[in-house]
């Protein structure tokens, strides 16, 4: 199964709960947008281009819940499921563009009811569909840049399990790894949720991959020892000046340049805005509790008095990276992203 | 209670058990090498000065666990149990010169089973209640690089339960509080084994300190955006080109530097080895469980086959440090460990 995908017999989307990796690969389905929204919060599901088809199915559920038979109440109806689902996550862009296509989609084609549930189907599973083909052409221009006994540091999941299929940065190790290179890869455990630990080493070791497992504090140490080739990571959107990604990317590349080691972001030209600036994006601040308890079980692992500051993204300014990889090719500086959008 | 004491009714160690901070204070108590070994593997006691009065107090111990009558057979006993203990943890200085200060003593001045009992339990009452003077000067003068209003990071626990009173790093910013100063800390949690979350953060904020927990990845946006002031951390061995110190210690540095923040280094002149360089320390690589499995229930987080690369200290060269704060004053660059011990 897919990362994600809507169900035509129940009319409901089912994905991997993310959440159980590695110990249980559990399917969930979700029926209404508040079990949708319930899942994109708790990180069920996760990752920017996973977020952007998640968007686009929630909005199909949102057709599908609605009862009337007023086609312009279905509309009204979606448009406030739309900022349901939006407000879950605020730093990822694609959540908020899968969310758009469709109902724009839906209010431009769309003229009665049933035609509505129709069109927010078809729309939002050709934006999946379109994610893999986009992730794949992501990894056969990525794959050029890695050789061939590359070890590669990777940070959090920007794997299958982040999109709906294949991966963009895993996506392009999986590319090299067909064309017959092999790598080995460490992965950052990325706390507080170790997606790196749990989803990135699970995902990889299925496919046949090398995989070495570190504390988020020892890729530094081991890019001044020699020990990484590449660093590869995803997005959650790429501004103007910064790239927004998992809280820790903008320590990895400053390390990386400081260890004159390549440091590639792999993505979507979907995550690229260019509106977005440093400044007027929200960086989501999540839980303190994803740091004052561990584990499945919440054992206690902090006073339960302390402050946390638990930002779940960061912003590395443009000059800490190598090139960007993207489905239209390989972009070196500088970096000038409308220009790369037009491309 | 102090970190780790004698027990002179019990002829014991008596110590915090560590592991189980911050939920329970526990008190637990060695009667044997054996079982002060195990309390050092498992970090039960940690941090360099505690382990140097551990390494001290488990020669006392091999004095009573020994039931013979000769003085030179008693010394050979000892000798054996001392490459026991340091061989526990490998990269700290402060272990092995702990066992060596009371073997010596004992060698020297012990002419009769009875005499090096009373002179191992003497000599390593003496190193454990010098220990907290010596952190007191540090304090004294690591204080004045500090001013009300400063947000400190730290980084795993350079305090009180890593010495044996008062701190090193920690007991700088308490005699800058003694001073009336306000610092707000932030706290690296310090995977994988959380002595930021579990150990620092409730020191401090028992002591009244502002404390904010982050993960460690989160380090380097802070400094990016203006929210750190000063670095302060610890150390494990101070070399002639690298400090080792906590994994994770490494990225600070450069982070620190990238963003022109002062990096501090608090430790005791015990701490300075004028016989080592990057290269002749070993770094000690601990269990892949740490890891692979989360909190006390030991929770999978991790696929099972996953390699680990557990490095528990790196080296940090002295190009990254700003000053060196240790009882005898402040050492700015060029570091010449060599003079700096002659002072």
């Amino acid at each position: 199964m897919k990362t994600i995908e809507w169900d035509d017999e129940s009319n409901s989307v089912k994905m991997y709960d993310q959440t159980y990796l590695p110990v249980e690969g559990k399917i969930i389905e979700c029926k209404t947008v508040d079990s949708l929204c319930e899942a994109i919060s708790n990180l069920r599901v996760r990752g920017a281009p996973a977020l952007g088809a998640a968007g686009a199915f929630g909005i199909a559920l949102a057709a599908f819940e609605f009862s009337g038979n007023s086609a312009s109440e279905l509309i009204s109806f979606m448009k406030e499921k739309a900022e349901q689902i939006v407000k879950t996550r605020p730093t990822a862009v694609n959540l908020e563009r899968g969310v758009i296509q469709v109902l724009d989609v839906c209010e431009l084609e769309g003229n009665c009811v049933d035609s509505i549930k129709s069109l927010a189907v078809f729309e939002s599973k050709k934006i999946a569909d379109e994610d893999v083909l986009i992730n794949k052409k992501i990894g056969e221009f990525g794959q050029k840049l890695f050789e061939d006994g590359d070890v590669v540091l990777t940070h959090c999941n920007a794997g299958k399990m982040a999109c709906v299929d294949w991966g963009t940065a895993l996506g392009v190790l999986r590319s090299a790894k067909e064309q017959g290179k092999n790598l080995s890869v460490v992965s950052c455990e990325t706390r507080p949720l170790n997606q790196g630990s749990r989803i990135t080493a699970w995902e990889l070791l299925k496919d046949g991959f090398e995989v070495y497992l570190i504390t988020d504090s020892t890729a530094g140490f081991l890019m001044r020892t020699g020990y990484i080739d590449k660093v590869i990571v995803g997005a959650d959107r790429v501004a103007n000046d910064v790239v927004y990604n998992k809280i820790g990317t903008y320590s990895l590349a400053v390390l990386a340049r400081e260890n004159e080691i390549p440091f590639y972001v792999a993505a979507p030209s979907s995550t690229f805005d260019k509106d977005a600036w440093e400044g007027n994006v929200e960086i989501e601040m999540r839980s303190p509790d994803e740091l004052k308890f561990i584990g499945r079980e919440k054992t206690p692992n902090a006073p339960e008095d302390v402050k946390v500051l638990n930002l779940a993204f960061d912003a590395t300014p443009m000059e800490y990276i190598t090139a960007f990889i993207t489905e239209k090719g390989i972009y070196e500086p500088p970096f000038l992203i409308e220009e790369l959008l037009l491309d």
